[in-house]
């Protein structure tokens, strides 16, 4: 098989980090800003954000949740009234002080101490506290239950160590937050927003993820229950790529939010809280990139298709676009993935091959390079970017075909495509669990290794709690390792807790994490 | 004619500022969050803004710019460059010095003395520094030219007296920033975005507007030029709904925005920005609400037509609901202003007449209530909103039709009120437009009138600059009032200036603003 020369400089097989950080920079999705921990997500991240935000807004609203938007700025007093919620956030908070500046005596600017806050103000990292206010003054009754809303917004949580897309300290993200009369309500709003966020994932983004409960250790501060989808990366760790949590009455009772049962007594409400974010387009390019760049599933795809024609700066050039136009407007027409295809003519000056490369970074699912002997044969010459190579001579492979026979398949190439995207996904993760390892010797042996590390271990355990959960956590803390979730559609356990010894009571995942 | 009993406690016509909150309070679009100076915007009036959002950002995308996302902190140096732009912020900003909380010795939390930031982040009242800094990185060549970006976010100016959706610390906008090759080029896209503002206000909005430059005392801090797009409200008050800059070139000389020309030379790009804001929804409520509510432009409309089936709790229920579906589905199959109607069937259980005036209230333009004698006769009973009351008898104006005949002709229905409102907004803004006034005296007597406030006045004047200027602002402002543009399509001056009594040079409006 002749070397394949590829796009990117470092493989993912190097050097994963770097690759990561490449594939961002090569794909011109997002780059450091200046300001620390914050990025600046460029029009190819964003525009798949757009994507990402409008389909989950439509699973979302079709759920009967409603939008709204609350304030950027959380009172301290707000956030300190629950215990636990705050200790978990208090530690990583941007804090607002002043409302104004003045000029000092070197010329420069200055908070103006004249204008110091009385009360300082937290930049929301998560708006369980403002949005429990609300709550708190538009539930009167049982009739006003359940209550859904939830909001797109900004949050900040000040991070020392930062990764685009993956932990930054501004990150954009969509929080739900409902009230419900009871347990059994709040839990199952809790399940359907993670079953959401679980098909979303397979389906939208083509990414195989589990769906299961966090342990005890990985609650979010103040919840009774977190449960989350994990995915894999190609590097075999594990991210978590969503939440949703079952918050108790322990909100309710900070805020008041209280209603009146239909026998007239008082009541706590029960409440969640849920959210995907930009982190998501990390876990795309973590599981669909390759040596070449970014795979973008075309159901996010900003642009499915590109039409690149091989301009020559002369007098053909015209013929060539009035062809390449007349294509784009056929493929406009069709529909793939319930959406009319999202196609670009590309007519911006340059060499045809810089722009291929520039768009095979980009990840475009298919490239349609069309020069005069295409036009004049009536041809298209496609580029599939998920099988960009052609193994046998290294060279890129181009499918030529007739025009129309390509306008006519083209919503089932792109629909292929997401399948593949989404088949190749869950056969490397299926290759890398692995299962029946029912020691803390063997465990540490198999991740032993340094140079390669070997994906997840699905084990059993006796769902430890407290100080016996403590001492799972530091063990395998030692090992590098973390707890991810216990999946919903586990197997029964039916042997022997790989801490404890203890009788197993459920299976639960075991992996390196982002 | 019977007097008519309306759905709001306050009219316009008594207290128009009382109305105003009225509307936002009744028609649940927001309400204070007891965060000082932020509101909540709940479902009505954040689904409003989504449409605005929608249908701006198509056009926003239409004119070939592209969305990203900057920083919500920008560094106190970036700030302090463009020494114009510093002064014209410096005094109204929410400034984070720490990023840390601890508690301190009384259970509470206190910011964090150990994490005071080096350097103080602002919170971005407007985002021209931080992204000049990105152009300054994207830029090398006459070839990357123009650079057209847009970013939709939160921003903060610290306000002392808020009003909702017309002055609040936070509000949700969208800033357009493009960086040119010349002063005609980045003039060119400032007038495009005041063109696409105008003509959205218009056409999407049903608001009529007067787009024109404003006058130098009233530009953009370190703009070359500001235009605007100024729209008349109900009390006659002038209400500016979106602005276009032309920076020049000091922006990029503050952030070294800077590209070489086709013959080698380094030069300064000519940058522009605009943006609308949550405002435009205070202009809406201004322009359209009346004594029972507001009333939505059918284009912006988070639902167009609301089915009421009146519900008796009986065996009955079923079969109107069934009814209702139907009725919802065929109109739902329906294409009005370009986009498939928005129809809500309102199933909650409740009595069709509480239903009914929230949905007035909240200004749906066509309410269908649907009772047992309706479903017998194959009929609707149709409430169009802009016209609610039968000034005859003082009731609610019902249509009683067939089904099929509402349903063929809904479509042009919607576009009927989209074009009502308009013409009605028209006229009555031509209404209180007074010109012709040619002296300092006449206008002083012409606002005497405390009882009642008159209007715009459209007159002429020299353009004058500085300190005479500054003379003419301080005369109107003694008189309560601003000048706000010089329309572009103005007849040609013919007199003298109303305020030096030199030649006139152009037309300019004068009023009261909010």
């Amino acid at each position: 098989m002749p070397a394949i020369k590829h796009a990117l400089s470092t493989s993912r097989q190097s050097d994963f980090a770097q690759w990561y950080q490449e594939v961002i920079s090569e794909a011109e999705m997002a780059e450091e800003s200046g300001v620390r921990g914050c990025m600046v997500i460029k029009p190819w991240g964003y525009g798949i954000w757009e994507r990402i935000q409008r389909l989950m807004d439509d699973r979302i609203k079709a759920a009967g949740v409603e939008n709204c938007y609350f304030p950027l700025f959380i009172p301290l007093s707000y956030f300190a009234k629950e215990a636990e919620h705050v200790e978990g956030f208090a530690k990583e908070m941007a804090v607002v002080t002043h409302h104004r500046l003045i000029g000092d005596d070197k010329g420069g600017l200055v908070p103006d101490p004249e204008a110091k806050l009385e009360e300082p103000l937290v930049v929301r990292p998560t708006s369980e506290t403002v949005i429990g206010a609300a709550m708190a003054r538009w539930i009167q009754s049982w009739r006003d239950l359940p209550l859904l809303t939830n909001q797109w917004a900004n949050v900040v949580r000040w991070e020392m160590r930062t990764r685009m897309f993956l932990r930054t300290s501004e990150f954009l993200w969509q929080e739900g937050h409902t009230a419900h009369a009871d347990r059994d309500d709040a839990m199952a709003e809790t399940l359907r927003a993670l079953e959401m966020y679980r098909s979303f994932a397979e389906e939208v983004l083509a990414m195989p993820v589990i769906a299961g409960e966090k342990p005890e250790n990985e609650r979010f501060p103040g919840a009774v229950g977190t449960w989350s989808i994990e995915a894999m990366m190609q590097d075999g760790k594990a991210l978590q790529a969503g939440t949703s949590h079952y918050l108790g009455t322990g909100f309710s009772e900070a805020s008041g939010i209280q209603y009146q049962d239909n026998e007239g007594a008082q009541q706590y409400c029960h409440t969640t809280s849920w959210g995907v974010s930009t982190r998501l387009i990390g876990g795309l390019i973590m599981v669909h990139g390759d040596d070449d760049g970014l795979r973008v599933p075309p159901a996010v795809a900003p642009h499915q298709i590109v039409v690149l024609p091989m301009l020559r700066d002369n007098d053909e050039d015209a013929a060539l676009l009035d062809y390449c136009e007349e294509i784009r407007k056929a493929l406009a027409a069709q529909t793939a993935l319930g959406e009319p295809l999202r196609v670009l003519l590309d007519k911006r000056p340059g060499k045809a091959t810089g722009k291929r490369w520039a768009w095979v970074k980009k990840g475009v699912p298919l490239i349609l390079e069309i020069g005069g002997r295409d036009m004049a044969e009536g041809k298209v010459s496609v580029i599939r970017r998920d099988r960009l190579w052609n193994e046998e001579n290294g060279k890129v492979a181009f499918t030529g075909e007739a025009k129309d026979a390509f306008v006519a398949r083209a919503a089932a190439e792109l629909e292929d495509v997401q399948r593949a995207l989404h088949a190749e996904a869950t056969q490397r993760r299926e290759a890398n669990i692995t299962r029946g390892i029912d020691s803390l010797e063997v465990l540490r042996a198999f991740y032993s290794d340094d140079a390669r590390y070997p994906g997840w271990v699905e084990t059993q355990w006796c769902r430890p709690s407290g100080a016996e959960l403590d001492q799972v956590v530091e063990t395998l803390k030692s090992m590098k390792l973390t707890l991810r979730n216990v999946p919903m559609d586990s197997e029964p356990a039916n042997g022997e807790c790989l801490f404890t010894g203890k009788p197993a009571v459920e299976r639960i995942y075991v992996a390196r994490a982002y």
